[in-house]
């Protein structure tokens, strides 16, 4: 990623069970993809349900019109009222990078 | 975590195997714990060798210190040698942050 993009930390531990949650993240990763200013993102998640996703995005702008697109707005809240135990949601601009391939 | 603190984010993908990673993972984790500045960490991994670890920290000096102390530096050496098919690192400022526990 790039000096000055910003990176959204979402770290969090889904419910058990979380009917609906997969459903819901694949149509809210396919929508943030064709969101102005997005830059991509990474997820993962362990067998223990914890999670975390960093996404990357060209601006705080960027981010706040995200945060206010409609159907987000209704995924989040479905994700406070059924699919995550806790979550922690960091905003932060990146200062540098640094990156690996073995073998490049 | 706090506004103004800093969040390093350590993306990877583990070589199939890696002998020794577990080790020298918990080893620097520990490590970690007592070095100045350091705030506390998050961790997933998924069953895919994909891995995400994100650290905080005080300061970009504190960052720069843990870099620097020896035995870390030893592990990211064999990191790029033995253990890793690919990681990605950003070192990051954080803006603002937000956090949610169900029933809380």
């Amino acid at each position: 990623m790039k000096k000055g993009a910003y990176a959204v930390i979402f770290s969090n531990r889904l419910r058990d069970p979380a009917p609906g949650y997969d459903d819901t993240k694949d149509r809210i990763l396919a929508l943030a993809e064709i969101q102005p200013g997005y830059l991509g993102h990474m997820a993962v998640r362990d067998a223990d349900r914890m999670g975390v996703t960093v996404s990357y995005w060209e601006s705080e702008d960027a981010i706040k019109a995200w945060k206010a697109q409609a159907e987000h707005a209704t995924a989040r809240r479905m994700g406070r009222e059924k699919f995550y135990e806790w979550f922690r949601l960091e905003v932060c601009r990146i200062e540098r990078f640094y990156d690996f391939e073995a073998g490049r």
